[in-house]
């Protein structure tokens, strides 16, 4: 078993979290018995930006396709070059190229972790976003018209198609059916979004219909933001277009203490073929953070949302045993340490005194002695 | 001082937690020397459309403009008629057609309310949000195409114009220009959403010109909602689109207690003339909760949301001593009750034995011994 795996660190903190990661899948192919092969990539950067002028070099579709799957760290840095502009040379168009239409993440309240929540027990809150990425409110056009003037008028467009809603909704029920609770919730703003919202509870009302044994509610969204910070227990599978998608799969981890550590699939499921051919679409894993420009070149980034991502990657790439002990090897570390300034292991925004270096190193440690 | 109001009380528990707020309205009015006339209506409400097959009446519009403000319970019964007809029909019509172009909602972690945050004590969160309340994602234009077929596509369009965006970020730099911060914090996804929010962050930009002495920041808003969970307490004024607006004074509420206690104010503060004048815009207040079609009927709604509209309301009409006095009046319940299941005044939601009446009626009580 052998894989080829882009490694994309991006900007930011996105450089300093990955070196933590690839010696995380050092130990784990080792201990496992597979091998990675890694290729460097310093593109999808605002340094690669800055110094040609565009996000990406020509040939970068060949070059990941050339790869089983794309770890990926972060990317933007706001100050020298605009969002949109970044983002939208880099990580957006990968998920839109390679039509990464699932973005999948967990969202765990793990040992250790001091939540912002009163009262809340490790383990009691559970459950995953899966949120449509390649279409939606994502969808990149529109313009301006009367531009200076008092009538200065701009229009983007919210795209929804029948094949875009009904896939991520089918991912979503197919992930329910796997897991305990069997209940999936549906993001939605229907009674204020009036034509693209009421389309998307008519499709999930439809799907329903395949699958008698989900219990489906609906919430939208800006109640069910409030349910996540008042009743985060009570959801398993929470389903969403690209925006709601990406609004709940930050405040899920943030309501779970700390959106350093929380991982993302950036998923093709239905993907044919394999690397090197033609129309091969990798998938990408990434943490949910950004590339953190305040607290970059400190080295005090957690990295357990790159080493989980990580740990996402092998699981896809079918080595299921790594990717277990991959993820129990963070639960052990981060239970063992004393979180709330006592730690000398534990990153400062989990209340730590440690750093990138240290907490990485712990879960390596905890890998390699397995 | 006289001032003629609409009351419009809508569906579910709106029904319910109106009374209260006019009753607390009354004493308030013969404490502080003032007369109100309030003028009743039950349509924009579900029992109307499902009677009537409208939700409102052909002369809707010149019978609220015969009133100086619009006090609004809540609408929609999904069980009966799709939200997105229940809410256009009614309070998104009210807010469209007399452009009560800004929505302001108070947040503050009240005494007595439980947070569902750990260690925040009262005050220490104390912020509005100053929401788009006519343009934005909210447009109701777009449609769709190849019906019932593979290709179906839905388009929604979301419409920013100079004037509309401009009027609600200036306003929100005059509130924060009023307060002890002076901080403005604009929410935007300019990274993701690629052509209006990257005008949003122009135009505040632009803006922020004019107010050199406020301190202006800016945060995608998926971070920005696990801001409102990790450190609520550093913000002062936060000014969002329609969509993001929404979410905020959903999330903020929920984050400092419960939403039913937090209330919307519906502006144009720019309106001419005054009632009975043909061109007469009116203003509309109404609590941030729905109608909660799965507690409606028993009675145990909270009613603070909806008497600190009418707070709100008066404040707007120019009462300010009366209206100082029943937000204290509203604090000083609240502070006296002992939440968390022991309580015989607060409702259910926060964590009390008491109902609808039981606490609107110790506002009410307060607001008498003044
Ligand atoms: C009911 C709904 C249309 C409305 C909105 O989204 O504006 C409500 O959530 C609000 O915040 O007033
Ligand atoms: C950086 C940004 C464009 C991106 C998104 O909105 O998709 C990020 O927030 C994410 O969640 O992956």
């Amino acid at each position: 078993r052998k894989y080829t795996i882009a490694v994309v660190p991006g900007d930011g903190i996105g450089v300093e979290v990955m070196p933590s990661a690839l010696r995380c899948l050092e130990v784990a192919s080792h201990q496992f018995g597979f091998t990675l092969e890694f290729r460097h990539f310093d593109w999808a950067s605002c340094t690669y930006y800055n110094k040609h002028g565009s996000m990406l070099p020509k040939d970068w579709k060949p070059l990941l396709q050339a790869c089983d799957a794309i770890l990926f760290g972060a990317v933007g840095d706001p100050a020298t070059v605009p969002d949109h502009i970044s983002l939208w040379g880099s990580i957006l168009t990968f998920r839109r190229e390679f039509d990464q239409y699932i973005n999948l993440r967990p969202c765990r309240l793990m040992p250790g972790v001091p939540s912002p929540l009163a009262g809340r027990e490790p383990g009691s809150i559970d459950f995953i976003t899966v949120r449509e990425n390649t279409e939606g409110e994502y969808s990149s056009i529109g313009g301006k018209i009367f531009e200076g003037t008092e009538r200065e008028t701009v229009i983007q467009n919210t795209v929804f198609t029948r094949i875009g809603v009904d896939r991520v909704i089918r991912y979503a029920f197919e992930q329910a059916r796997g897991r305990k609770a069997k209940k999936l919730t549906s993001a939605t703003k229907s009674n204020g979004i009036s034509i693209t919202m009421p389309y998307w509870d008519e499709r999930v009302a439809e799907i329903a219909k395949e699958y008698p044994d989900i219990e489906v509610e609906k919430y939208h969204i800006d109640i069910l933001c409030a349910h996540f910070v008042q009743r985060p227990h009570t959801f398993d599978v929470v389903v969403g277009s690209n925006l709601f998608g990406d609004i709940l799969s930050d405040l899920g981890p943030a309501c779970t203490g700390t959106i350093g550590i929380a991982p993302s699939a950036n998923l093709n499921p239905t993907a044919k073929g394999g690397k090197g051919d033609k129309e091969w679409m990798p998938s990408l894993f990434e943490p949910v953070h950004g590339s953190a420009p305040d607290i970059a070149g400190k080295g005090t980034a957690n990295p357990v949302g790159m080493i989980w991502a990580a740990q996402m990657m092998i699981e896809h790439l079918g080595e299921k045993q790594a990717a277990d002990a991959m993820l129990h090897a963070i639960e052990k570390v981060l239970g063992a340490e004393k979180a709330g300034g006592l730690s000398n292991v534990l990153t400062p925004d989990m209340g730590g005194k440690g750093d990138t270096e240290s907490l990485g190193k712990a879960v390596e440690n905890e890998l390699a002695n397995i």
